[in-house]
């Protein structure tokens, strides 16, 4: 089986991952988490080409990701912000950055520390948990097709199934 | 600005979008969380050339994210196996899942379905919170340099906390 794209999947992490799932879309958003919104923020802070810079940008905004706008009418500059939907990315740009203080800088200390900007707290450390708010391990979790999966997917996730013994290989 | 590698950053995003921050080795961990182990069940399911499919597997293992056993004495056929630092990556790969589920796959419903093994409860909607458990939006999150910030990345704070007015732009 060979696919040319990742729209091919009949995934969520997969249709994502098609948008978002590459070093420099990932660090552009980080500086937009950050409050930085203009082509040359982004361009010294990553020290991208900017014809790299250009098109990633674009396609975040294709995306709906990012939003282009005029800093000013008759000026040819431009701020690019997070949308609603790509603010709804923070809980993956925050989980990024706490894996990497744990397993990366586990000895010299988070380079960076996120706060509640109201109350002065650190944030917690972010885990899965069920509807009842217990916290998941992956072998506690288990997966079914939902509505929206296509035949290839429901074969896939019975096979899948049948050989899952939620052991602690996961 | 140039830099030849994310190992350059002082950052725990950049460094950890250089292990995992690739369309393949993102996908490779989400068959990983299925249970998936083999080199032959990645190359079904991803359709990508053995090379590439290689190559992946090797920085992950070589990360220290995949554990590469045999599946038999004196047999040449291996399982790739989360370790505690892969597994530490769930909350990353539920994240982009959600988001998937929320903003591309908002009509047809959700392909997979992920429950709490034990009772059946779905999951959680992954948030960001705070240590008192208040649940923060991007514009209620500050910044500050850690203990492990160099020189520059304490000057970038302090320049971008400057700027920062913590407005709806984020």
């Amino acid at each position: 089986m060979t696919r040319t794209s990742l729209q091919d999947f009949n995934c969520s992490l997969a249709r994502t991952v098609d948008l978002i799932g590459d070093k420099w879309s990932l660090l552009i958003l980080r500086d937009a988490f950050y409050g930085y919104s203009q082509f040359s923020d982004f361009r010294n802070r990553l020290g991208i080409t900017p014809t790299v810079l250009t098109a990633r940008l674009q396609a975040l905004t294709n995306a709906g990701i990012l939003q282009r706008d005029q800093v000013r009418e008759g000026i040819d500059r431009h701020h690019y912000r997070l949308t609603a939907k790509g603010r709804d990315l923070l809980p993956t740009i925050i989980s990024l950055v706490q894996w990497g203080d744990k397993w990366i800088f586990e000895e010299e200390g988070p380079p960076i520390v996120l706060r509640n900007r109201q109350t002065g707290n650190a944030l917690a450390r972010m885990e899965v948990c069920d509807s009842a708010g217990k916290v998941l391990a992956p072998r506690n979790v288990t997966f079914e097709a939902g509505p929206g999966a296509t035949a290839e997917t429901r074969a896939a996730v019975r096979s899948a199934r049948a050989s899952d013994t939620g052991d602690t290989a996961k």
